[in-house]
């Protein structure tokens, strides 16, 4: 039996929004220990809302791992419903996110953020853990190539420019440091999964956090990186695989160990509405290097649908969570 | 077994409100089988506002019952400590009572408030049903005699004029039909339990749902009547107990078995805050009569704390959970 335990193998997930909830919805029903750790930069929506009038984290990303780790069982059908509830009348409820507001109020109750999921994981049968990457209130900040500093996580995700520039370097202020159970889970971890999802604000805002970088340094987990299927205008424009591989190791200051890459064809149409927000498919220029590419069919199936009320901007296609997770376990074993 | 289950006694609570959030908290570790029937027409604060701006009905009543109901164990804590939550800060969060969002949305998810209601009793542990008088969106209206007619029952809670009069008659605009489980809790209960609360807008208003009259008039329960501790400005004024059963008993169409009333001295600084209000103690002018008059200590002793962001007018001084219940568990024997 103590044995069985020692031989489920620990994956950590880092990242957050719709890029983690498609990995870990892939790989809840595997036999591993998941944990989710959770970018809390996000300042824009319902999320930037509610953290600017509760000063509380912003709990949008959190909602979204709970969401994907909850067991489906029929009593969870209507809870996990109500929790991606966005309300679309109401003057100052709209567009908000019911499991926005209760991640947000317990917070408030309970004066921790760990401690409001916590709670929440229970309500949920959460399967696995899902922590914050730090409980300290901090803000994105990017220096760009023309000498523009954007602050803010919504203002660099969704920028104001318009003209093409690229991302020099990005920071935290002020300085966040790691909660400890985040860097706990890494150093037990066997597999560390970073991506996809937005570059900087939603994986490298995490390595930002001091203590992440070198606890994932330190550990002796594999470490894999799923690329994005889409560039991101202001972010990364012109980015083929191997510099999103890039920024990742130069935040890391390490090296990856596994480069997931899909090689399914886009829908044209998709592709279409994506050139209209600037958005291109990532192409694949991985050449042979210190990491093992993984080249295969990644892409999901099921089309996108926009949430009523929702004022951000989301990704149309996304990857596959199963074919994902197939992927990821192979690595494991 | 089955013999011990028959003879578990059902209690139906009927009302809204501290009133009947009193009853409940006294009565929910007693070995009956509770059911608290709910007013839905609450139009006024958080409740008012998510009836206006979600269009379902006012979920204040229906939170309040369920706080009341649900199992002080450990995990429960912080749930009922997020559940009574009222967003301080906040554009359009601020006043908002949580547990009024959690229903409100999840009325809207699953459709039906009863449905709702179901699913958050779950969570909460709620030892008994909590049910809606109601699924019909109606409003109470009440004509004075001065001729004056006002709609809408925040409107008569918390009126606009000065004057001292007199509700001559109340009705619900549109007409509401029961709903069904609520009548059926009545036709098997033991003991039927009205009051404490506003004399029209949280009790007799549950009696002007199609059904519930009769339905209580034919039931073979023993009635019980809970005087309240305080007049009402433009509901009660002048009233002595004997003229708020009088008026129950009117809307009832029956009459009542049992009258509990309080004998003990409310405190002076309270009586002069509610002076502010116009509201002062109600006389006990009961006389010997069809009922029984049980004469006896009811207040309660801890102080009632005004919640901040609340924007509605409370009672200061409520009657004690378990002296209510220890009388109305010895009216079942």
């Amino acid at each position: 039996m103590i044995q069985k335990k020692k031989t489920t193998p620990k994956v950590v997930v880092i990242g957050g929004g719709t890029g983690s909830y498609t990995v870990l919805v892939g790989m809840k029903n595997l036999s591993v220990n998941l944990t989710s750790i959770v970018t809390m930069m996000d300042s824009g929506g319902s999320s930037g809302r509610l953290r600017d009038e509760l000063g509380t984290l912003p709990p949008g990303d959190i909602r979204q791992a709970i969401v994907a780790l909850s067991i489906d069982i029929n009593t969870n059908l209507a809870l996990r419903k109500l929790f991606d509830y966005r309300f679309t009348n109401g003057s100052g409820l709209e567009g908000h996110n019911f499991g926005n507001l209760f991640v947000g109020a317990l917070t408030k109750t309970t004066g921790r953020m760990d401690k409001a999921v916590d709670a929440i994981s229970k309500i949920f049968n959460v399967k696995g853990n899902v922590l914050p990457v730090t409980l300290d209130d901090s803000h994105l900040v990017a220096a760009y190539n023309d000498g523009e500093i954007i602050r803010g996580e919504h203002n660099i995700d969704e920028p104001k420019f318009r003209k093409t520039k690229r991302i020099k370097k990005v920071w935290l202020e002020p300085k966040a440091k790691a909660f400890p159970s985040a860097l706990r889970a890494i150093q037990e971890a066997d597999l560390i999964v970073l991506g996809p999802g937005d570059l900087f604000t939603s994986l490298i805002a995490n390595l930002c956090v001091e203590g992440m970088a070198e606890q994932i340094r330190k550990s002796k987990a594999k470490k894999a990186y799923i690329v994005n299927l889409m560039t991101k205008f202001g972010q990364t424009d012109d980015f083929g695989a191997r510099e999103h591989v890039k920024e990742i190791e130069k935040y890391l200051g390490a090296k990856l160990d596994f480069i997931l890459i899909n090689k399914e064809k886009l829908p044209a149409d998709i592709l279409e509405r994506y050139k209209l927000e600037k958005g291109y498919p990532v192409i694949d220029n991985l050449e042979k290097n210190h990491y093992v590419i993984i080249r295969t069919d990644l892409l999901g199936t099921s089309p996108v649908k926009k949430i009523e009320g929702d004022t951000l901007k989301r990704s149309l296609i996304r990857h596959s969570p199963t074919k994902l997770a197939i992927v990821l376990y192979r690595i494991l074993k």
